[in-house]
């Protein structure tokens, strides 16, 4: 069953995988393998999740450390949020970076991962064009560079289908030729919950499989294969059909089961529109027991959560070529995403740019 | 319950609009109100909806023509099959307007709704600059325009959000200064239904009412209201993940129903994955009787149609603040739709256009 | 030789245009009909021209007022000094609209005039995107709208070759349809100094003639014909060719002019090369006599300014059909001129923007 | 002197090079370690340039083939004289791969360089995402790529100022990740003539000097760096204004020399307009004496025609801090012609691409 629990997993997020995975294997705890600390600063939610080895086998994530800011920053369009943001951002970035012991006058490389001509996987090529690039100012005029500032280039592999070179065997190249000191990925993600898409950033100390969000697995990224610290910088713009429609299931579910202790016996008729507030509280502990479940759902409701997800997939698989979909603002929501991204890279790279530069050079 | 119904229908196809109701009310058939025929060239399948007054109030929709041409030619990137569709639509749109009484010199205006910083909502303007203008021709230059040629102007006025005007009123300050014979109006919709995402055209002579589609209605653009022929090119682009999630549901359940009916018993097993072929034989014949329903879906199952999608509705709506949802690679689809339309829109007011360049008057 | 003149002068600054008269016919004076008066502020040049009719007839530009703005902040891509022409353009823009009658309460429309399919000529479309409209929020939900905000509509009618209709039948329509108090046009224009270009903005009471600075005249959009205040915005993107020939001559002129007046006879050698501080101290004065001018440019230097820019323009113009030129580094100097005109007119137009929420409306 | 020559000269096209030298100095001959054929097909010009070691000292061009196609098909926006020059570009093409000793199933690397974000210079990214990529398909689903067709891949390096990375070594990096047998580069050249601007493509077997057109040598992408062949293909599409103005006063001094043989003494009066053919047939013939060359411009006449430019320079630098400057219209002449060299470049690297196929493969 984990076989095909991962098949269908369809998440780049640790924080979700481990979410699924205790959702199914109630009895599992945190403490297996994967720590999770939360935060909040300025309106955003920071969760710091640790797996190790047992975690990784059982997430199905690879061990590191992962952080990751949710906000609504960018799809309430609040530009104020926004900069918050960056600024968060921009901190947490700076200790990772720390952590993984980066020293202020290292050389870094920023990669930006995707293609440009397909908006929701554009993150990474806007981000590219939006960041702070000095080395060649160290390079050929290095009396003009001020203090406060690293080298720094950045870089655009494209995508295989454009290139017709495997995007890791490109990043490959360009890192032997260039040689950082460290590497900063970025990359848009595939999330299996819409209300993630372009309102979480994951920062992870694990590097990156290009590609691996949606299901092609590539060389990886990371500091395995190239002995330099590598950043990931993940933000979902897409999601998988397929799980809106089971989260929507669970949470009908959950919806009838609250009633259901509520009022021991589920209603009848419509029960009121759930408001946003009320639906934050609906949580695992809120789905019905086995024999409520058939009760609610019948024999649909006694499935597994596996089975139900792979009842889903074998019924909408036909019904497109692909299902990934994305929200229909997507453009102005990765212009938004990789100007707060670029800003925050900008200023964990380069201490002297002040906070209002690190906007304006990102413009 | 219709009142429901209507609110919660979120489509501009008349086909669609006449299925769901077929779907709702079995008791209703094709002689109430609206005629349809159907008909297939190279690959393309055309369909004639013809709704009268009483099925207007019937499906929701104004009473006239639809004609909708079904293709996978923008979603396989199929180039040859989407220069057979910018041919099928060219004779669609000549016949329309034949039959709405235009003759082959007068004037028109092609007018492209909606917002070019939108990808899913920039089909109309990417249409208008792809159309062969030559109106300014005709007014300053006579001499140079060959036969086979007629007065066309075309604009893109922009949407409320980004204008601060009302569309139709901006439309109707220009066709009041431009007086053209007769007006086609370009739009992308939306769809209930995630397989006619960039997959379906629907023409009609009833004009538009700009953003009917996403539930704001504004003032028409029809033949009603200036007295002209007025014909709409409509693409459906996004769905609403609700009704992602309802279609799921029915497919589910007429999934469940035939398995009950040809094995006198559910499995309790997960079915062999269902393939394209069988999928497309699941019809509404399919759905299981009431206590069957019951059984496979419990209390939801008991739901009407209506009330099933008003629960599911309730329960999306606050995961985000705009449920619409497009392809990842809407991209390319709406590029290449609009190239295809406009094709179709050249050889259509243009017979002196030949097939070869009306392809290249729309690169 | 008047109407050679005109004919020959591309320029749609008043300012250039009584620069070339005065040089031409040093008799003439300011007080002719065309008063001056300079000023300056943060780094920027300050021009205000009065033309009255009799300054009309001498410089061919229409009576009215007519500010420039001089400043490198574009071209030498200086974001402090962009936020500072933008404050600067806020002030004059809130002053020309107060003398011309204009209140905190009226509504006003912004046009953006050009093609944004030829980056030079895209500036007017430009600026429109990042206009702060509101006059939708004032017709459909008045009580969100804060005070110091007033009613703006933003339209961009497009270009004749695109949309076959003329652009003033265009703005025509729209205006008789918006009904605003009064309309601001944003344009591109030509100069005949490649200096000037991206680097002067023009206001003018006198409203515009769409397309006039490049040769054809179409209706105008001023106070004349819609009997309400009619302010232009215009930047020169664009310069003919043959205006850098004769700048260049002239300037060799003056140069060997100088030289002679200094040693009493012309080097025969190269001079030092002229540092742009220098340069800037060539004046008309310096312009050698007939006798000195034949000495050093012979028969050419006999020609009048009329014959020899009609001279090089027979030769320039069969070299190619169009000599209108722009600066290689045009995409990043109109988006960044863009900004600043968009911000100046959001801080005049509604003085509840504060400086830096005017940046972020235009971002 | 020469010295000086060298540093005005901003062109990258061979032919050019070569005769600006013959005009300079009318002793040396074609002979002289520079052969030159012309030919002419389908109104395309086709000159065959071929540059020894002593005439690569002559003409500073490096020794090798260079092959100038021109035609009007982009000025023109004649979209059959660009299918026929796309025809011609891949004859040409494929004809100089087999001289270079290329078969026809080596796998290639198109390499477009420039900043896709400065329109004058993005002709080789669009070229590169225009380019039928076949590479990954070779490598991964090799059975489904057709005959006719050979392994292709496309790379955009960018540009040092966004990357931060000398595009040499960024493209030293692929070529030695992707180890192809032969790599075509496509870039944007600088030209000294408005004439080229967009009208000429120069093919060539020497490589290419990223940047070598506009002053900044880097390192060289060629055969002897990397023991492959190497094609350049260049358009310019830029030009110095200092070269518009000396052309201009070229032009000027023979017009006046023709005049003054023809009549034995100047016209005083301005001489009829100079129609375009007549200009064609203004030679270095035509070129006065230098009696007469100072009665018709002075003391400026007697200059050489190095230090005509020098000073010309001289007297522009301070006016402008970049004086390359391109067409208004460089948006659609860039996209055609991009569209017109990657239809040639798919015709040349693979034979089964059919002409009408090549055009809708670089769509």
């Amino acid at each position: 069953m984990k076989e095909k629990e991962k098949f269908i997993v369809r998440t780049d997020l640790a924080l979700e995988a481990q979410e699924m995975n205790v959702k199914d294997d109630p009895s599992s705890s945190d403490s297996d393998g994967v720590e999770v600390h939360e935060n909040e600063k300025n309106d955003i939610k920071i969760t710091y999740v640790t797996v190790d080895e047992i975690g990784a086998e059982r997430i199905g994530k690879k061990a590191g450390h992962y952080i990751t800011l949710e906000s609504q920053a960018i799809r309430k369009q609040d530009t104020k949020l926004q900069a918050n943001l960056s600024k968060v951002l921009s901190g947490q970035l700076r200790k990772l970076l720390q952590d993984m012991g980066v020293d202020e006058k290292q050389r870094g490389l920023v990669v930006g991962l995707g293609n440009h001509h397909i908006t929701p996987d554009a993150l990474g090529p806007w981000v590219t064009e939006k960041v702070l690039v000095t080395s060649h100012l160290f390079e050929l005029q290095p009396e003009t560079v001020a203090d406060g500032y690293r080298s720094v280039s950045a870089v655009t592999p494209g995508v295989m289908g454009t290139t017709g070179i495997e995007t890791s065997d490109m990043v490959h190249g360009i890192i032997e030729e260039v040689k950082p000191d460290f590497v900063i990925v970025v990359d848009a993600l595939a999330s299996r919950s819409i209300d993630r898409i372009n309102a979480t950033i994951q920062l992870s100390d694990t590097g990156i499989h290009p590609g691996s969000g949606v299901g092609n697995k590539r060389k990886e990224i990371s500091k395995e294969t190239y002995g330099i610290p590598v950043i990931s910088v993940g933000v979902p713009t897409v999601v998988d059909a397929v799980t809106i429609t089971s989260d929507a299931i669970d949470y009908v579910l959950k919806h009838f089961g609250r009633e259901w202790r509520e009022k021991d016996a589920p209603s009848n008729a419509l029960s009121p529109a759930l408001n946003p507030f009320e639906r934050k509280e609906l949580t695992n502990e809120d789905l019905p027991n086995e024999e409520q479940s058939q009760a609610v759902l019948g024999m649909f409701g006694q499935l597994s959560q596996a089975e139900k997800k792979q009842l889903i997939k074998e019924v909408l698989t036909p019904l497109g070529h692909n299902l990934m979909v994305t929200p229909k603002e997507v453009d102005g929501f990765i212009r938004d995403m990789a100007h707060v991204i670029a800003t925050g890279i900008n200023g964990a790279l380069h201490p002297g740019v002040e906070d209002g530069e690190a906007q304006s050079y990102s413009r």
